[in-house]
C-alpha cells in the first residue's frame, strides 16, 4: 500500500495506535501529575476507532472523559528514527494527513488501575475511544506545532488549546517511540491533550475543531455519547 | 481473509496481541502479586513479533524476563462474546492454531513504571519482545486446558507448567476482554505464564516447547538472545 492510500485507509488498515500521556504542562497540572522528564506512551487498539458522526458508547459504571489530541499517521516503517529525519516518516508531511482525534478514557478505571500498579489498556481501549476526523492534505499543512485545537460539548467550550504548548515536539515523540518499537505505514501517533478535559456522559454531543494560525478550520470532528448496553461494567 | 489463512498469517496480518497477566497462582506468588479478582490484560503491538529461529534483541540497561504462554489465534471477529459461545471465535479450536509464544517483558523497567501508576507498554512492547512458534492444525488439537510448556536456556529447563493450573479458563478470558474491546480475525491471546520466570541475556540460547498429555510435542519455539545495538537504553 503506497503512502496516500494508507493514509487515508489507516483507520481500517492500521495496526496500531501509540499515544503520547502528558504532553501539556496545564494537563499534567490539572490531574495533579507529575511532569514527565522524557515522553511516556500507551497503546490502544485499533478497534477503538470511531469515525466520525458515530456513537460513543459508555460502558455502564466508567467516566469517561474527552481528550482532544492531534494525530500523526505514519507514512512508512521505520525504527530508531532521529528526531532530525523523523518528519519524512510523517504522512501528514509527505502526501496526507495529520488526523484529529479524542483519546477516551476511562478515568475512574485509570485511576484505580494506577493505584494498583496495573496497565492502562483497557481504560484507555473500549470499543468507540477513539473517535477520528478525517486527515489534512499536504498543500493545507503549514505548522504542525501551531494549530489550535478545541472540543466543545453541547456547543460549550471545553478544550482549547495549541500545539505549540507541547512539552516534548513531534520529532521527539517519533524519535522516542521509535527507538521503543517499529513504527509502521498506518499507524497513528496521538501527541498528547491540552488542558480542560471532563466527562462526557450519555446523551452529551461532542464536537472539535483543528485550525491554522490564520483561524482557518482545517478539521472536524462530531460524535454523541450514548450509553453502552452489553460488556464491562465498572464497579468500585 | 479467510480463517485458515489468516490463521497461518496473524504474525504479518494480525492487528493486536492481547496478553493476561498473573493467571497462574505461582506465578502471581513469585513476583510478590496480589492474587487477581477478574482477569486483566495489556496490549502488546504486533511489530513485536519475533517468528522461530530470530534474534531476541535485548535493549541497553534492560533486564528482560522470558514468560512462555500458550497464544489462542482469534478465528472470527466478536465483541462481548458470552463464554459458552468462546470456542467458536478461537482459530485453535476451528481451523487452525494454538501458538506458543513468549511475553518478552523488561522488568526493571515494568518494576519502575508500575510505581508511578505509568503504562506497561514499552516495558512489553520492545522489538522482539514477542517470540512466536508456528500454529497446531486442528486434527492435533485434544484439550488446551491440559498442555505442557516448557522454557529451557542453554538446555537447561527453567519453565514448565501446565494449562490446567490458569486460574481463568480459556472461555473466561475472551467473554473478559471481549466485553472492553472487538477480538478481530488474526488477533493473539496471551493466556499468561507458569512459574519459573527469570532473565534472557545475551548469548543465550532459548528453547520451548509445547506438549499434550501424552507427552507428544506438538510445537516448539527457538531463539537466541543479542544485545539491541541502537535504540532505548533504560538507566534507573
Ligand atoms: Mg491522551
Ligand atoms: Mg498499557
Ligand atoms: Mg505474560
Amino acid at each position: 500500500v503506497k503512502g496516500n492510500s494508507m493514509a487515508s485507509n489507516f483507520v481500517r488498515a492500521g495496526k496500531k495506535i501509540v499515544a503520547i500521556g502528558r504532553n501539556y504542562a496545564l494537563h499534567v497540572k490539572e490531574l495533579g501529575n507529575e511532569m514527565p522528564k522524557e515522553p511516556f506512551f500507551f497503546l490502544k487498539p485499533t478497534s477503538s476507532y470511531l469515525p466520525s458522526g458515530g456513537k460513543l458508547e459508555i460502558p455502564k459504571g466508567i467516566v469517561a472523559h474527552h481528550e482532544v489530541e492531534l494525530g500523526l499517521v505514519i507514512g512508512k516503517m521505520g525504527r530508531d528514527i532521529p528526531a532530525s529525519q523523523a518528519e519524512s516518516y510523517i504522512a501528514g508531511y509527505t502526501e496526507a494527513p495529520l488526523a484529529l482525534a479524542v483519546d477516551m478514557t476511562a478515568r475512574n478505571l485509570q485511576q484505580k488501575v494506577r493505584k494498583a500498579g496495573l496497565p492502562w489498556s483497557a481504560a484507555k481501549g473500549f470499543d468507540t475511544f477513539t473517535p477520528i476526523g478525517g486527515w489534512i492534505p499536504k498543500k493545507d499543512i503549514v505548522d504542525a506545532h501551531n494549530l489550535q485545537l478545541n472540543l466543545a460539548i453541547n456547543g460549550k467550550i471545553k478544550q482549547d488549546g495549541n500545539t505549540a504548548d507541547m512539552i516534548f515536539r513531534i520529532p521527539q515523540l517519533i524519535e522516542h517511540v521509535s527507538s521503543v518499537m517499529t513504527l509502521e505505514e498506518g499507524d497513528l501517533l496521538l501527541t498528547g491533550t491540552p488542558d480542560g478535559v471532563g466527562p462526557v456522559v450519555p446523551g452529551d454531543s461532542v464536537s472539535c475543531a483543528l485550525k491554522d494560525a490564520s483561524g482557518k478550520e482545517l478539521l472536524k470532528l462530531e460524535f454523541d455519547a450514548v450509553e453502552r448496553e452489553k460488556g464491562y461494567h465498572f464497579v468500585e
